[in-house]
């Protein structure tokens, strides 16, 4: 059972891998005092195949149970208000603990939730999506969306800790899995190559859920995840390159509203556009192109952008996040597992890629 | 021109006091850096007397102008998704620096705004109220209200730097004058003795709004909210004086309906309440009560609670965020100058007082 810590100025936090953990109360409950009420995040899909046992480790700390609707759509602040509405109308004082019990839509809501609550409580992840387990649970970045951008309120904000169980990831929908797939091919394209080597020599395991497999996946994705963190926690600088596949994708996941697009599914088509884009620009060869496709195709995700006009899609690019002093930011890659950030992309080689993608 | 620093272990704040600072663009400008987008957020009562320098002092920062309507039901969530859709509207990045120009509704709605706006860009404070200059734009507590409390939403966000200038107080009405100086008294009672004399020596000339008592007054008040800031910046422990007259103001504030009592008016028949409560437990004497009673009368402020009952009250003192465990943490005096937490309040003592303020 590996656990990995993550360190940070003002305190780490363990991130442990184990199978089994849900079945384990003491796991779970990890160093939560006694005394400390716990209100417990889920939502209706995770609710009923694993509230039961989390909710039983928690039972000495008069768990309240808050179930959400599953779902992109979900993540507003109207959500956040009526969180905040069950967490008061049950008397939660600040010493409660948010736990998140779900996937990467349930944890970026509750830590939002936990940073603003009474101004801000402590929280304990417990992803049970793939996508959760290699990537949203580590790193502090939670928030919601608004209507003209994803993730535009929210903040940096820390867990307490992430106890992952990849037993959970038998009952993950093929779609999901795919999209935590897409993550897990990101941290090999942006920094690691023998990563890369090993996920195309595995590829075929981890789509069958095999367990050693994915155990060996979410491990090597929540160290890239954790190093990365620590050199840079705020994104001033390395962190930057998580983003590889995600201006694009924000766009993709956007322009198709919110909800038809999986993230995972959008940064992996983003991933490809990246790749397209740096090719074009003289940096990437198309060799590792290639490779970077096969692998994108080869975890069932999809290679072809939704149909979409440029202009819009180009407004979309324009207010993601990484965009500054009005230029939009890429990550692109110069080799498999070499990955670097610029402003400086001709608006031709720009349109080139979004139309060889059909964004016209 | 006193600058005080804030020091806090991520970095520290200048808070400068200095008449005319609004008439001075350096002054206002500060530190902030060539090519950083400004948006400056009022109302629509500070706005028309105080905008036009300020907007010039930024005038090579593009300034967007967000202009709210003027009171405490503006601190929403609403609200916060009202700006960021003006902020992503305007291609606001995350380099942009927020500056609130008005009263202690401003600042919580800004500072809140800009501890979330994109996880997070930098702000100042440039408050235009006594109550603010003296209390809420020092410290960093940002937030909105909830339909069941106030202040339930927020983030302990600090500004970048504060610039205080006490000639905005010429045109500030009676009430807001007021409602500042119940801060001020407070600092002299929960931890300053000599303050507190000095405030008595002086209230005639603070209601009279003299400059250089005002001076004074904002700069031992800044200081003294500055000390404890420094010395516990997350309330675990010390910070909680400050809420002295709180617990029970903002039953009052929320009983009567946010927007008809100020917050100021609140804490200061909350500190009577709190000093009532103090002498029936035998804390402290009748003189001591008698002689912060008289100074909260000749600052102009109201001494009578409105009509309440006392069962909503006590829910509503429950829903503080000071409550903890259930049970309701008080603020009270041993004497003038010298504070203390306790939970340790017998109901029939509570009682009592509430029902010496007319609240059965």
């Amino acid at each position: 059972m590996p656990i990995l810590t993550l360190d940070l100025p003002q305190g780490g936090y363990p991130i442990r891998i184990e199978a089994g953990a849900l079945t384990r109360p003491e796991a779970l409950r990890g160093a939560v005092e006694p005394g400390r009420r716990v209100a417990i995040i889920t939502n209706t899909v995770v609710g009923p195949l694993y509230l039961a046992p989390v909710a039983a480790a928690f039972a000495a700390h008069d768990p309240l149970i808050i179930t959400l609707p599953d779902g992109e759509a979900q993540k507003t602040l109207a959500t956040i208000d009526a969180i905040v509405d069950q967490l008061l109308a049950a008397r939660c004082d600040r010493r409660t603990m948010l736990v998140a019990l779900g996937g990467g839509v349930v944890g970026d809501i509750t830590g939002f939730a936990a940073a603003v609550y009474q101004r801000g409580v402590p929280f304990m992840q417990i992803p049970t999506t793939l996508l959760a387990q290699v990537d949203s649970s580590v790193g502090g970045k939670t928030g919601v969306n608004h209507a003209r951008g994803k993730n535009m309120i929210g903040s940096f904000y820390q867990p307490i800790s992430v106890t992952i169980d990849p037993d959970t990831l038998k009952t993950l929908p093929p779609r999901e899995r795919a999209a935590g797939l897409a993550e897990v091919i990101k941290y090999g394209a942006i920094g690691d190559a023998s990563f890369f080597d090993w996920l195309e020599a595995h590829m075929s395991r981890l789509v069958a859920l095999d367990g050693d497999a994915l155990a060996v996946a979410i491990e090597r994705s929540c160290r890239a995840k954790a190093a990365v963190v620590m050199a840079d926690e705020r994104e001033a600088g390395v962190r930057a390159l998580l983003n590889f596949g995600h201006t694009f994708g924000h766009a993709i996941e956007a322009g198709a509203g919110y909800g038809h697009w999986l993230h995972g599914e959008a940064v992996g088509v983003g991933m490809l556009m990246a790749a397209d884009l740096s090719v074009r620009l003289g940096m990437l060869d198309a060799s590792a192109q290639a490779r970077l496709r096969a692998l994108v195709v080869a975890a069932g995700l999809p290679s072809a952008a939704p149909p979409l006009a440029a202009g819009p899609f180009l407004e979309l690019m324009a207010v993601d996040k990484k965009a500054e002093g009005g230029r939009t930011r890429f990550v692109l890659l110069q080799g498999l597992g070499r990955a670097l950030v610029t402003a400086e992309v001709p608006p031709a080689a720009l349109q080139a890629t979004l139309a060889h993608f059909g964004i016209r």
